[in-house]
């Protein structure tokens, strides 16, 4: 299955994409000279930056991104660290077929900065969720979620490291296990049929902090 | 120390505290003829049901609550099954002293029916939350959580089953904490000085279901 990676950031998770042999045929960025477009560059990926400030509407944005990704054939796609929001149209047409990453168990702590809002309340848990992307913000139905502890002494930083660490851990596994037809959505739930390592019914189940300790 | 549970259910918690030596001075209901008032009964408690409909304003039935815990010489608070909001009054009277057990993760699904609005969304963790209570709903500084895992063939029975299992080992050692000042409030932050049996700071460690599997 041929995918396109959105990004935005140092491209980590763009990294650990590849490392569990996810099928790359684009890479998107919303923003210019960033790390992931360097990993895109560095892996021989094929990449280009669509910056929304060029663009009159999110309408506008999404049919320049709609273009890209025909152009390419991409058949499916993973939001990695692109802090924008998809119009409709783009979700419609790939619906179903769009994953994002988020580092809070959701529905808590959607929007941005979510390892420092779940440190400003105080949760002793907090996370990461794979899930569809609809319209809405960090709303699809939630494939996959692995609790990660909140220590005493954390700093935005030390949790954030902790999550990311996970989230290169699962992505590729999921998005893989997506191939594979390994879970199917009925509504807002997500179904798995057959579990893949280390998971099971899209809980993560092995090898995390909380059970290691 | 001398605790109220106020309570409005089958006492399955209010039990629970018993089985972990809380001393409770007083159970007060805002239900009539529920489990958890024949559970006070056997045990030879004292206690009293006071109903919310008796009164014109939350604040008056606030004036009511505190009539009995002051002649009862209430020290703290367990809500436990007690569907009701207390007043600025009330809990200002108590201040850091009332704590509430709730079925979710929060901040995610606070309020009714947590387990149901949990399987609604499709979530693939759960939990249970001890928080200090605060005059909004489920919004005080949280003591501790536990994530439960939400299974492909759950039900709300099966789910609600097991998060109270849980909620039933957790609520006593926890307020037991409280008693030996192992944890501090600082803001939202509660900081644990030292932990307790099964738990690391406020995130209960050991013999729960995600580890076990």
């Amino acid at each position: 299955m041929k995918w396109a990676v959105l990004v935005g950031g140092k491209g980590s998770n763009l990294q650990a994409l590849l490392d569990h042999s996810l099928e790359v045929g684009l890479v998107i960025s919303h923003r210019e000279g960033v790390g992931a477009l360097q990993v895109a560059e560095a892996h021989g990926l094929a990449h280009t930056t669509i910056l929304p400030g060029a663009f009159g509407s999110r309408a506008e944005y999404g049919q320049a991104l709609r273009d890209a990704l025909e152009r390419t054939h991409i058949e499916a796609i993973a939001l990695a660290g692109f802090m924008r929001w998809l119009d409709g149209e783009t979700v419609a047409a790939w619906s179903g077929k769009i994953f994002n990453i988020h580092p809070s168990l959701l529905p808590a702590f959607g929007g941005m900065n979510a390892v420092g809002q779940a440190l400003a309340h105080g949760v002793r848990w907090t996370g990461v969720t794979i899930h569809l992307v609809d319209e809405g913000e960090d709303s699809g139905p939630i494939v996959a979620q692995v609790p990660v502890p909140v220590l005493g002494d954390d700093t935005e930083e030390s949790l954030s490291e902790r999550i990311h660490r996970i989230e290169h851990q699962i992505y590729g596994p999921v998005l893989k296990a997506f191939e594979a037809e390994s879970f199917g959505v009925h509504g807002r739930r997500v179904i798995w049929r057959h579990d893949i390592e280390g998971f099971e019914g899209g809980r993560y189940a092995v090898g995390i902090d909380q059970c290691d300790r």
